[in-house]
């Protein structure tokens, strides 16, 4: 199980990118979107999205993100442009993460200083400023070594079927 | 010269994600942002990164984005979620792109028909719903084989040194 812990969120600022965030989580293999503050629209463009193109997506609201991120059984990832590169490390993270869970902790604003402690590995994607969505998807690329952009979603109503102009969709 | 060309962009609902965008196309290694429509905040935000992170990227607007795009000369690349499969066809498109300019069509909102026939590629970055911002990182990050996560930028007053715990940055 692969679970996005998206840190703070606020309010109509931030609705488009913890949307953005969740989809991406999603395509890119993630199982599980934690939200620290609830956000009904978040939450229900990504239930529209799971309930037309598939899989096994949810949303959860965890309040006590301490409490969730201390006792979280598994490799906790916090992403952050601070951390050590990407592909010096994500080798032994994948590693690590075999059989176990992973928990990606994004922040939307300025992370308390406990974070970098609490998690095991504090990873950046690149050391410039520029955005935790982007983040996310290369750092799930990286850990899936691509694989995951040819994944399947079972359930799915509607699906793409790639094409060099126009688009076609087959619906179920 | 690399240029995203961001269309559309739906005031104060968009400022946050063109943003980011626009932060992904420098960190990615672009050298142009092309807005459809201005908005200081994002050049503000870009402009700021610029001073401060280093790297010569700059900010347009082009309101007659069909023109810009129509008379392009180098390669134009549509990024869509119904085009083809980004690992299907990136190998030619950076044969193609060498000695050349390259265009991103990235779209905020739905994209009227002729953008599919102007490009000369329509891209997935997997065939799922997700982020634009998203799919340019990875797109760029295929383009560059992951070279763009340790480029330098010159006249970069503060530089980050990657950590294990905690932020370390030098400033000049």
């Amino acid at each position: 199980m692969i679970a996005v812990l998206r840190y703070g969120h606020r309010g109509l600022r931030d609705k488009r990118t913890s949307s953005h965030l969740g989809l991406v989580a999603r395509a890119f293999g993630a199982d599980l979107l934690v939200m620290t503050v609830d956000d009904e629209k978040v939450r229900s463009t990504l239930e529209d999205v799971v309930k037309n193109w598939g899989g096994a997506f949810s949303v959860e609201v965890k309040r006590n993100w301490r409490k969730f991120l201390r006792d979280f059984k598994g490799v906790r990832v916090h992403l952050t442009m601070y951390g050590m590169p990407l592909d010096d490390v994500i080798g032994k993270i994948r590693s690590q993460v075999k059989g176990k869970d992973l928990l990606i902790f994004v922040g939307a604003e300025k992370v308390p200083p406990e974070v970098y402690e609490l998690c095991e590995w504090n990873v950046a994607v690149g050391n410039q400023p520029h955005s935790e969505i982007a983040a996310l998807a290369v750092f799930l690329d990286r850990l899936f070594q691509g694989e995951e952009l040819s994944r399947r979603f079972e359930g799915a109503r509607m699906e793409i079927v790639p094409q060099e102009r126009g688009k076609k969709i087959n619906t179920y």
